[in-house]
């Protein structure tokens, strides 16, 4: 998806100055795709042996429910007061405290909700799906690009700039035009050299195919897809379609950066999200490992030598306690692993400083009309604007023709994430509802309530996701993927799937498979 | 979507020497959208006056509906032993006999099925929403664009040709080699007479951005959107793009036949299906007007006088009588009326010869895994080709993850139709089935059952949906919206939404205005 990537790489330019700079489009843009798809066997089982799993995100859950099948006694401790990690649903109830912050507690009504962490699931990371079947955990498709949604692009110029402007009307009119340029010039025989005849007959009958061009001449006038002024009914009412935008126009508009010939791999359809949220996706693991998690224990240290590994926690009445177990594997996000008394090697440690974590903000909006439905015809999908600190407003793919619905209202990175997080909640929301309101004016009188996140500012996070830039993947990403004698180390900070949880759940198939080696052969 | 409209108008031209061949691309091309999102208001209501409506499909139930909200006294005759007209779904137990044909029981395991009729729900057929709101019928999303499916196009030629290919990298090869080809035109300054310097940099900039091109050439040398290798996955895995297809096998290959530049409107994202089957929508009329239909009763002939309608009919006992009424709404497909003793006037009768009804055909076959799921990771939409026999192959939008599934294993059209519907039920299948296993080698082994239907062999449809050529659009459709002294004829055959339950809902709503306004004032 065009606007997520790209303005999460111009929000790496403009930060400019911290590590995060670092991270370039190699790393980020090969994040995307899911290489294992079922967990690995764990031949001869692991009776007798006991695994300490720190984090009960889907990399500890997963770790915990593969090795506790397998026979090996499993310990899961999480920080928090429940399981999932960011795989988090935010409804009536849910509360947040981030760093410094305010508490929240999530207002929305009964059966509405917000995916503040993950929220969609591609039709190519096997490995989530994996469990989403195995857990008969009901799926929806999750609606990732609705040609009827809006751009807005305020940093363009001329009349189609500042204001929306439906994405079937610019991928009409931007392919429409440039099929018809390309065609004349085909046509003239400007590119007689490059092509046999029958090349270029082929190439032409495709431009004026995919363009909607008509005529000897292949002109593009417009097509009846990119819209109706009046639109087709019954009796006489025969439509009349509407006329394309001048091509300087579209040009200038900067909305054609919506368009890409194929969507971007990981945000391809099909795209799939739990009924009633993602934490459903954690809830299929806790009921199956639910009773081997400890919740709101806290590590402190971690220490280990020939025989075990041994975690120091302190619980939620402060009690501290010692944790012991043959191995260990640690799901901790490596944004807060380097502040913990880990006790890994120096070469460990060293590594860990080459990762950045990505500020990330999202702020779930309800509104007592699915305005967006009724009055725009837009079911789900995405509206693209190009102000970073919007990104971009999502719509929700459920509660169809339902009455009320939250949206997500924006979905900012880096600079933009850690500048609209300083803000207090309800200065995000008027910031998020002001916005919205100059692509809907129904947006502002529909507003009831939000909900956000800045996960840089959540404290066992401290960022989005792991961000590698080129050397250090090259140089640090290597030596965390090696266990330090009895603990190794898990999550998508470990995986080419940074910010996914198919990246969680891979690494901890990996690193399950690693360990179940070392441990039968000791 | 291309190969619906293209099949369909490739089929009026190859059938040639019927009434079909004047059906031309004007009639079926504006045949997309919806005008009316609300049914009229009957002010004053309809207290003391009668309707007879005939027909239980869409266009009558809405008709009973609405005018019985508004108070008048209504009584639907059907034919059939249920309601819905063509709004039908097949599962376990649904039975159909085709005129000279065999009975086929619909053997389907529970929860499966087939919707052999209208089947999609597009986001701007505004009539149809409103219904599937007002009777809390639940919808799920329909996946209409896969791009992750297979384009399987046998009469091209080259390597692409005859073997499926999938449709992102069909997408990303034709539009970044084009992208590519047009970049380097533009940079050559070929085109500088028509640009000014800056829309020329604006459109190598939208070429490079919707192309995936590379470099200050403006190379284009696949994309990580087109697929994958090796696909990214934890550890060290990072991933191994694929290259592109040659633009001559691209070209030779035909598939680019699948691209446009925005959908054509009626197969826009985003498209729903009711949860359950298409049946859910009649039922949800069902459940309010069910009492004033009598089913499996037979229209025979149809009067007027000054006073009112007389509807002679027979019961499924043989019994014959007749229903009086003031008015009637007769929505009895255009097809079938003109073989009963309607008695209208000689102009209607005339009119009535202008129309064409489409041969169409459907089969739903029962597959007892889901191997395009988990073999192809082919999650809903359509499996296009270019043999028109097929059409194209449709996989469920339901049951995501399950065991097994039914997909629609053609939907064929005119002379297609005629042709495949000439073979008995279990040739249809097995003709089906053949070509299923060209594109996925686990097709007949899964096969379990199959359900079809030839819409031009059912007895009270006798066709898919009325056509309209220019002429007779021009010269006979206006005649037909006009009523008959008492009598109104509705139905998506009276409409510019042919083939959509939307045309047959629209249509509705003009005529019982028209029917209100004219009773109010007698």
């Amino acid at each position: 998806m065009v606007m997520t990537r790209r303005s999460f790489l111009e929000g790496l330019a403009a930060i400019g100055g911290t590590s995060l700079l670092m991270t370039g489009m190699e790393a980020f843009g090969m994040d995307l795709a899911s290489a294992a798809t079922a967990p690995p066997p764990l031949a001869g089982g692991g009776a007798g042996r006991s695994v300490i799993i720190l984090g009960a995100g889907v990399a500890g859950l997963t770790s915990a429910y593969e090795l506790g099948k397998a026979g090996y006694d499993v310990t899961v401790i999480e920080a928090r007061g429940f399981a999932g990690g960011r795989s988090q649903t935010a409804r009536k109830g849910f509360q947040l405290t981030e760093l410094g912050g305010e508490t929240q507690t999530c207002t929305f009504d009964e059966g509405l909700y917000i995916n503040h962490g993950p929220w969609r699931i591609p039709f190519h990371q096997r490995s989530t799906l994996h469990y989403i079947k195995e857990f008969g955990v009901d799926v929806e498709l999750f609606n990732n690009d609705n040609e009827n949604s809006y751009a807005f692009f305020t940093k363009g110029s001329g009349p189609l700039a500042n204001r929306p402007v439906r994405k079937r009307e610019i991928a009409s009119d931007a392919r429409g035009h440039a099929a018809e340029i390309l065609a004349k010039t085909v046509q003239s025989g400007a590119l007689d050299q490059q092509f046999t005849a029958a090349d270029r007959d082929l190439f032409l009958a495709y431009l004026k195919s995919e363009g909607y061009l008509e005529g000897a001449d292949h002109r593009y006038g417009g097509s009846e897809s990119r819209g109706w002024i009046v639109k087709p009914g019954a009796g006489l009412v025969a439509g009349e379609p509407t006329k394309p935008y001048a091509f300087t126009d579209v040009l200038h508009s900067e909305a054609w950066r919506v368009l890409a010939s194929v969507s971007e791999w990981d945000q391809q359809r099909t795209m799939f999200q739990p009924k009633g949220g993602m934490a459903m996706l954690p809830a299929g693991f806790v009921r199956h490992v639910g009773d081997k998690i400890r919740y709101a224990t806290v590590v402190e240290k971690i220490r280990q030598n020939d025989k075990g590994v041994s975690v120091s926690v302190v619980d939620a009445k402060g009690q501290r306690s010692v944790v012991k177990g043959d191995w260990c594997i640690c799901t901790i996000p490596l944004s807060v692993l380097k502040m913990i008394d880990h006790g890994l090697s120096p070469a460990h440690k060293t590594a860990m400083e080459g990762v950045a974590y990505a500020p990330v903000g999202k702020i779930g909006l309800q509104m007592k009309q699915r305005f967006w439905e009724e009055k725009h015809w837009i079911y789900g999908g995405h509206v693209y604007t190009d102000d970073p600190d919007i990104g971009s407003i999502s719509l929700p793919s459920t509660g169809w023709l339902g009455q009320k619905g939250v949206l997500l209202g924006y979905y900012n990175f880096i600079g933009s994430a850690a500048k609209v997080s300083a803000l207090s909640p309800a200065d995000r929301a008027k910031f998020a509802v002001d916005f919205g309101q100059k692509i809907f004016p129904e947006y502002a009188e529909s507003f009831e309530s939000a909900f956000s996140v800045a996960w840089h500012r959540v404290q066992y996070n401290l960022g989005g996701w792991a961000v590698w830039n080129e050397a250090a993947r090259a140089r640090d990403y290597p030596v965390l993927l090696r266990p330090d004698r009895r603990i190794y180390l898990a999550g998508e900070h470990l995986s080419h799937l940074g910010g996914w949880q198919a990246g969680g759940i891979e690494s901890a198939w990996m690193q399950i498979d690693a360990l179940h080696k070392q441990a039968s052969a000791s």
